[in-house]
């Protein structure tokens, strides 16, 4: 036996089943997201490496980007994230465009990971940003669109939470108990991992990355304290404004939040099932300098991503996920012999015209073959002209939902299709 | 100055004016298609290089696809076309299938060429194949989609050209005017560019490649003559059915119609300006073998695949790309003072609740900044909460299109947004 050719580690086949989870999915970020005011746009999925060097985090970079050297030497990264391109973008335009900015998109992204339960190594990814916005408004607006979207597709708060945190707090919080700025990306990651180890692991590393036992006290104390907030101006006008908006139900506050993203500078956060299965939904944050770094004016910006493996798993899990009946069309043109199969195609033709989606079995097959094959279509309508109603200039309809049968005047087909609301 | 990142060659932003082509673009083709009954699907962006090694072309192959060895070691290719991962997707579900199969999907390819007018590195495809049926039919019905979609867009018969031509016919031809089995595939790069050459030039390579004059010059009369077809069955049936389905007006016979993928077996075609401007908008062909070289059992399959680059400079020529009116939000709620800015965001929830869309100034500014931003944004209306309006219970609402504005109960705001058919 020969063997199939695989694909590629990591990536997804999608058949209708799976494009039309897909297009659903893309159908309700695009609800939300102009909900909100916001517009559709993408970028390239090919972007010179630079252009994630200086602010994604090493990890993503160096571990987790698919990097190649293009023909002609350059070195090209599929991109493994959207902001670093839409910084580049604004960047670009920057005189031309208006703000406050407010844009998103839906599309594919690529990361070298060990594929498990809500990862692939090839996925699609919503990301949504308002450019041009410092005040904390703008943060509290991304925030109501995680809601909103949670919301739309059905996932209450007692089934997703969103944990929000703010690094100026963690800043000047891990400063007042002793942690050095050199030490501050150490201590970010250990933050980011205390819930992925054991609480006498965690200390080791500590120790062993130079913190002393004092100071993983106060870390500690810090981590445990879920008022904290209130020591933050920012995060006490967000809470207070999602409260305004009618969406407080759905946050939470949490000092672990950190995200990995080098370019964060204020507000965090990310989105988990509530019963802390699996990975985060959704990440985002706030980012003062990205277009700057990139090359543009200063530029303040706040939004955020989400990835469609994980969000798929959750809602399998609830059950939210709506029958996406698959039927490629209404009506199926039979052909009675093998002369009358050009009958059959112009036929059909003529229905396609009048807007109705119309297949043909394209050869003469036996007339119950094709019966069969309309149902497993899960065609609505069956049309026949066999040599009797060709003969009296008319046309058998079989009516596959509710299983009748009639034979009508050849010109009061359409009607009859219409009065059966086959639109 | 600082520069700013460039982005890579032959690759495109879409900001939201493109993207709003792009979109309106993949709905003509959702609309085209599911007309026909097909089913959207899509395979991934990077599949192992053996896929395309055997039966995509040499030159395809070496000298376009984006190849990279991925972090595991295996050599990875971005999809420089769809056909070879569709056929590895029926081989791998080949029991499980309904067959004829029709399949339609639109994302993105790359391959490593010269960018110029109407050719990109990075370019997004509309692909759609009928799997498992091997008659003329078939064929017919692929070519029908092809006028279907230029006759949906607007491109006319006098616009846009459909060449039809028969690898079978072109052997046994290529055969009785003495070439070898050995010349073919030189003979068919010949044919491909006759067009690209000035004739005495085409001669001399020819003579290069071990043709003589005596055969040249009946592979001349060969491709002169227009009548051809008539030695080719399929093509005869081709033809009169596509006159039966009322869209012959669209088709010629082309004996120069050769293509360039090696997987193709018999009817082969293309899509061009009338004018022969440009490159072919679309190009595609039966391929009988293709599936079972992948591993499957042996399928036929007959599909093509139509590019967005050309197509647009296409449309652009004619002026046939509609207004794509870019309103982010219907209604802009502004914000009177720095006070009443949470009011404002909690306005735009309730008017978002009731399926407005909707945006908020998210930070305090000069209302006359406000009203221009409404504009720019093309909003329809704009509304307004000063201190008068919060004494008396009411909102203004400035109507941007008509040029009025009205001060209204604040809880008739939404009726009233209504009755200016603002949803």
């Amino acid at each position: 036996m020969k063997e199939i050719i695989q694909r590629v580690k990591g990536t997804r086949d999608f058949y209708p089943e799976d494009m039309a989870f897909r297009t659903w999915l893309h159908q309700q970020i695009r609800v939300v997201s102009e909900r909100f005011g916001y517009q559709e746009y993408d970028a390239p999925f090919l972007e010179k490496l630079d252009l994630y060097a200086a602010k994604s985090g090493e990890e993503l970079v160096k571990e987790q980007a698919f990097v190649f050297m293009d023909r002609g030497g350059s070195e090209i990264s599929l991109r493994p994230e959207l902001t670093p391109s839409l910084a580049r973008m604004v960047a670009q335009k920057q005189n031309e465009l208006v703000y406050p900015l407010r844009l998103w998109s839906f599309g594919p992204f690529w990361r070298y990971e060990q594929p498990q339960k809500g990862r692939t190594r090839e996925f699609f990814q919503w990301n949504i940003d308002l450019i041009g916005s410092a005040g904390y408004q703008a943060d509290a607006e991304l925030l109501a669109i995680c809601a909103d979207f949670f919301r739309q597709v059905g996932l209450t708060p007692e089934k997703v939470r969103i944990n929000i945190n703010n690094r100026r707090l963690m800043d000047s919080q891990l400063q007042k108990i002793g942690i050095s700025q050199d030490q501050k990306q150490i201590v970010f990651r250990m933050i980011d991992r205390r819930d992925k180890m054991r609480p006498d692991e965690w200390v080791s590393y500590g120790l062993s990355q130079g913190l002393t036992v004092a100071i993983l006290d106060a870390l500690k104390e810090l981590l445990d304290n879920r008022n904290l907030w209130r020591e933050s101006p920012e995060l006490t006008e967000i809470f207070d404004l999602l409260k305004k908006m009618g969406c407080a139900e759905y946050f939470d506050f949490d000092p672990q939040v950190i995200r990995g993203l080098l370019y964060y500078t204020g507000t965090v956060f990310e989105a988990r099932d509530a019963a802390k299965d699996g990975r985060a939904l959704l990440g985002g944050g706030r980012y003062e300098n990205l277009v700057g770094d990139v090359g543009g004016d200063s530029l303040p910006g706040v939004g955020f991503a989400m990835g469609d493996v994980m969000i798929q798993v959750i809602l399998e899990k609830y059950g939210l996920i709506p029958a996406l009946t698959v039927q490629p069309a209404k009506v199926v043109v039979t052909c009675f012999n093998k002369e009358s199969l050009s009958d059959s195609y112009a036929l059909a033709s003529v229905l396609r015209a009048a807007g109705i989606k119309t297949l043909c079995y394209p050869e003469f097959v036996k007339l119950d073959r094709q019966l069969k094959y309309a149902n497993r279509v899960n065609a609505r309508a069956v049309i026949i002209s066999g040599p009797d109603e060709q003969a009296a200039g008319k046309i058998t309809i079989k009516d596959l939902e509710n299983r009748t049968q009639m034979t009508v005047e050849r010109n009061l087909l359409i009607e009859t299709l219409e009065s059966m609301n086959i639109f």
